[in-house]
């Protein structure tokens, strides 16, 4: 097993609100993470929430290609609706070219209603926009030569990307999905599926043998580090610290979802919860617990986890590293002993 | 006077075509001349030219921030017209975070053909674009909480900006203006002025003047660092050296005529071009050429260049640093002797 780091430690309606320490924070703990031996950082992208967080994330990560060596950087997700695709195909091969081709293309298309109003997009034409988007990726990343594209929301001629990325044709893709339709239709474009927080062991478990079938069904062989699935995580060493780590995450929860939510239209706009047994579904607890949550995981198929620590808090990162990783990944196990000798 | 950079080097359309390569050697240069004592690097912001070119600079910059510690990191300039201004206010809030404060934020309209064409945006929407997206800029920057706006070419509501920069209330503005009229308007809004690489030392010295005016008639003191002059820069040691990079910066300029230009209808955009004494307009030459050049812009009241070298040579960088800006700088002098004693 693999693990890397979804980060969502901007969204913590609790922590200061100090942006500059904040992200200086969040640069640390990227990379600490690297040194311990985590394989990649996936970040957010959020807007107008009013809180601390990460709306720029590729700049983010232009930052920590000069700070990190071999770990993947990636969006978790870039939401296509919100840009303009040449830009981001742009801003994607610089990205890449800094990084030494470590850059791994998260892509959605966005739900919340705050960023709709924000950014004048209906929500209706998220899902439109969002293919076409795509489309355009995909002409900037394959034309042989400049392209032109007149479709509903953008219209241009002649365009030709530079610089390309030195991933090709291009860096993987990675799109979050949850239903049989989706999973199968990422699957067949060869895109790599990203599985949210939510959700628990079983239900993973359906949607990465749905991801498989198709796969496979493609002509193509399963790999499973191409579905990576987040988990809300935080290691505790007691009931009652369980307890207080679980409420801060089910408060980052609700906030997610007002910020998600029409106030005046309740249903106009969905709104991610905890789907299942939720006791299953977060990383929350002491070592056995987790070890336990991790090994359901495993035997359902899942091959890469990313930690999703709401508080932001390097020491249960390093516990981690230490207790628990060696036991899925002989590799990380080694960074541990290292550590630990020197 | 202080020295920064003005970086084209990637519109030199004879470089190696490895993009990967050329990113890092851009790299590499900027942080050399934070060493040499250059106290700043302004990228520009190319697309679709089908040569190397820098299209995503705030990502560059951010790789950067990552790298140098004391340099001012400008773009030289943003077209606003490409850019969805809310997504750029956030890039620039993360970026000055990221740079602890060292962003400088050149501004532009855009005016080359092939950009209008790639982005589906006629040449008579720029002006009108740059003004509302500026207006959208300063709300985000200033806005006590969350702000609407329904304009010509943005629609939205209730957005709201974060991370904002640290610098208050807003990183410094650099506007690039020739005429009399954009001139005065920039010392109005207490924006900084960039002086393009063309027009002679005379020239140069009308447009300080009518900026010194237009800020003093605002009743605010002229300070001679907010213009910055660029120049097309080469250091040679003969006539012979002098006149082959002369030719590679003809060459240069031919090309970016090219790509400003419609094809179709001569005089339908705007071109930029070599005005007044051409000789006396570049600092390519020898050191006595150079330097004289130097106290020409200097007697007209100019304190901050930013050279251009269109050939990337380092060379040319270290050579400048040791023997030329020592005679106008004496803390880049300080800097050389350091680098002789070592």
């Amino acid at each position: 097993m693999k693990f890397g780091l979804f980060m969502g430690i901007w969204e913590n309606p609790n922590a200061e609100h100090d942006l500059h320490k904040i992200l200086h924070q969040v640069v640390d703990y990227i990379i600490s993470a690297e040194k311990l031996g985590y394989i990649s950082a996936f970040l957010t992208e959020h807007h107008f929430t009013g809180l601390p967080q990460i709306p720029s994330s590729l700049t983010v990560l232009s930052y920590l290609a000069a700070r990190t060596t071999t770990m993947r950087l990636g969006t978790a997700v870039t939401i296509l609706p919100w840009h303009n695709p040449l830009l981001l195909a742009e801003e994607i091969g610089t990205l890449d070219l800094l990084s030494n081709g470590r850059f791994d293309c998260g892509v959605g298309r966005g739900f919340r209603y705050t960023e709709c109003r924000g950014f004048g997009i209906p929500v209706e034409e998220l899902g439109p926009r969002f293919d076409e988007a795509l489309e355009i990726l995909q002409q900037a990343w394959t034309a042989p030569g400049r392209f032109s594209h007149h479709g509903k929301y953008w219209n241009f001629d002649d365009a030709i990307i530079d610089p390309r990325s030195i991933q090709k044709p291009h860096p993987p893709v990675w799109v979050s999905a949850a239903s049989d339709g989706s999973i199968q239709r990422t699957a067949k474009l060869d895109y790599n599926l990203l599985l949210a927080q939510f959700g628990d062991a079983k239900q993973i478990g359906t949607r990465v043998k749905c991801f498989k079938d198709a796969t496979e069904a493609c002509g193509r062989a399963f790999d499973p580090m191409k579905v990576g699935v987040t988990r809300a995580f935080h290691m505790t060493d007691s009931e009652a610290e369980t307890r207080e780590a679980l409420d801060h995450h089910y408060h980052v929860l609700a906030n997610n979802r007002k910020l998600s939510s029409d106030p005046n239209s309740p249903g106009a706009y969905f709104v991610p919860n905890a789907t299942g047994n939720a006791d299953d579904t977060w990383l929350i607890g002491t070592r056995d617990q987790i070890v336990r949550r991790i090994e359901a995981l495993q035997a359902e198929g899942v091959e890469y986890i990313m930690l999703l620590d709401t508080a932001g808090d390097i020491a249960s990162l390093e516990r981690f590293a230490a207790e628990i990783a060696p036991l899925f990944d002989s590799e990380m196990g080694k960074v541990s002993q290292k550590r630990g000798a020197a």
